[in-house]
């Protein structure tokens, strides 16, 4: 087989109907960013919206655009919207907090539905936000504990029990790159009793996800990655219609409440999927998510996976082409459908390595100790950036020039 | 003692040395608003402040921006400069997540601190979400209950003894304006061995506060109403200096973590202030709290909180002066020591006037069953404003015009 080169990577992007969207996109110049899995960039369109909820919706319509400017369902409306993206209906989504909120959140209700039970099952190398969370909320009824699966160690398998409440798992894994296989892992759940909670953080918006029908039970996740949110853009929970009147969250705040606007003493939970609210939602945060749900409505999922997996796919086989003898080992799973939207390769300088790419323009990120991790976000990168990301790591390569930078400290984010 | 009359307001005008500080907001034309005490008008440097975050630090700096933007330490240094406004000094608050969250941290915290001890005493007028959110914790230990104070049932000092873990009240009572007596009420609680939080949410911004004077254990509230955030802008919570390094909150999420970067598997909490964080901050939200730390590290909040009390003080002398007659009552204390920086007024048919009010540009709001409450933010209202409002009140009463509007429905936010 030939060689594949840039011009084979221009007929690609030619030939690429997602290519347009592009252009709806702030992506500096010289810059080849492969960081999309952990900050999206920016639509053009969110300077002008945002400016627009500030000068007209609060400056102008004051308080009373907690009504008149819908601020006070946004985590209804825009849990809406974004529902059709996990395969989702109405009133099944609900957009507000953190992803770490909402998992103290779904994974409260997940043990109160279990109360026999007394043991979550998660994952060592889950992203450990969701570790922590989980070790809060266990430490707190005292009742409870966490057990983790390990790759070298218990399995799921291993771990499922008649004493299992719930099992939260990602969907894709933050440093690998693997993905699950969401139906049949939620069904071995629900055959030992217990609920499936998955993390969606590393999957939504880059890969056509349906939660109802993999009968999932909650969902969390992100909205500042693939879905190019913004900074601390609102996360949003999935909880499944069968569940949501039962269900009775820890952090029942007014906004959940059935009658918020009554002032009564008592905390009654809401009907349906806003008793998963707790308090005022971050209105400025949700602008930019809006206008990136404008364009996702337009969009066909499975289109964007598909492109998502050639990007990855070409990325794979470029790098074993132009960058073997280098001492790069691929972290992620070879086969596409095995991946999310990210690349992972091992180096024992890997650090060094995405440093030396900064200075060609290309950002990739760094996992302790020894991985550099490059997203493929398939709304505003092209076949040719995948090409330039290559080209420039064989250049840092051949040229030795990692060899000049700093060693590693603390400086990424997820 | 002769009338007060509109020129003698223009006179108080001329010699309030806040006056000009209303030239940094947008006031809309024709509005008198009175509904600072819930949402706080926008400061104009906001949309341009604004404009950079999105184009300058996410669309250019992208990733990169939670170290160069100073991002990942919103936090911990926007709780720097808010925490003069309540006394405090470095590493004492955090900035981030809603007022309902943070109770939910450091009411989770007080009951670890005094593990030996069952309950929590809230007052029953309290805003609601504070007590919903500790019937949530409490109901979620299933060791521990809360009890209420009220104005017709016990009173803190009866419900005080050797069981009580923490105390949680409002500094300003959302519904009347009743300012408590901090350092009083403070000692009491830890003379019963109890630790004491106070909730700023109507107070932070237009009175002087100092929380470590009155040696007050933690303290949470909002930065959207007197602080001028904007809507859904980040709360914040203030843990005792001596208490951090032995809190442990239940929303143990990574941000908060000894080590967020190391990506271990077991939870270890940050020293200090830090443990109190969950996880990632919602950027564009902090940015108009920021333009308004701008303006508030200028001021010297006893010429602020001098203000407020002369605008209310005026407001309550102007309606007895020129309503009286009109079945108007005063829920408020009569007495500006006793009043944080709103007033309430009680009738009948107080939805009416105030949607009647409207009709006149002048913006208060209504709580059910028969309050009216205005609020007097005294970085933006003139005297004028205060004659203004109550000459639209009385011909609202004058003129009936109150009846023809339409019964109350639900449609008030705090």
């Amino acid at each position: 087989m030939t060689d594949l080169d840039r011009t084979h990577c221009e007929r690609l992007d030619a030939h690429d109907e997602l290519a347009p969207l592009r252009d709806r996109f702030v992506v500096p110049d010289g810059v080849t960013y492969l960081v999309g899995n952990s900050l999206g960039a920016m639509l053009k369109d969110v300077p002008e919206r945002l400016h627009r909820t500030v000068t007209e919706e609060w400056a102008q319509g004051l308080v009373g655009s907690w009504n008149a400017a819908g601020w006070f369902d946004k985590p209804l409306t825009v849990g809406d919207r974004l529902a059709p993206l996990v395969g989702a209906g109405p009133g099944q989504l609900v957009v507000g907090d953190s992803t770490s909120v909402n998992l103290f959140k779904v994974a409260g209700s997940a043990l109160r539905l279990r109360p026999q039970r007394s043991v979550v099952i998660a994952e060592s190398g889950s992203f450990p936000t969701d570790l922590y969370m989980l070790q809060g909320l266990v430490g707190w009824t005292g009742q409870h504990r966490l057990e983790l699966t390990d790759s070298a160690g218990p399995s799921l398998d291993d771990l499922l029990s008649d004493d299992v409440a719930a099992v939260v798992l990602s969907h894709v894994d933050y440093r690998t790159g693997e993905l699950l296989d969401m139906p049949s892992i939620t069904r071995r759940v629900h055959d030992a009793g217990a609920l499936m909670i998955w993390d969606l953080c590393h999957s939504v918006g880059a890969l056509d996800i349906d939660l109802p029908g993999s009968e999932v039970d909650f969902a969390i996740g992100c909205t500042y990655k693939y879905l190019n949110g913004g900074p601390g853009s609102p996360a949003f929970a999935y909880v499944a219609p069968g569940l949501q009147d039962d269900a009775v969250q820890p952090l029942s705040g007014w906004h959940g409440h059935a009658a918020p606007f009554a002032f009564t003493t008592d905390y009654e939970p809401a009907e349906g999927i806003s008793r998963f609210r707790t308090s005022t939602p971050h209105i400025l945060s949700y602008t930019p998510l809006e206008v990136s749900l404008d364009m996702f409505e337009q969009l066909d999922m499975s289109a964007v996976r598909g492109k998502s997996q050639a990007l990855s796919e070409l990325f794979i086989t470029l790098v074993e082409q132009e960058c073997a003898g280098f001492d790069l080992s691929l972290v992620s799973p070879r086969e596409a459908a095995r991946r999310g939207s990210q690349v992972s390769l091992r180096h024992p300088r890997a650090y060094q390595v995405v440093r030396a790419l900064m200075d060609h323009g290309v950002h990739g990120d760094f996992r302790a100790p020894d991985v550099m991790r490059f997203g493929f976000t398939p709304l505003y990168l092209r076949f040719v950036d995948v090409w330039d990301a290559v080209a420039a790591l064989r250049e840092v390569f051949a040229g030795g020039e990692w060899q000049s930078q700093p060693e590693p400290s603390v400086t990424a984010v997820t």
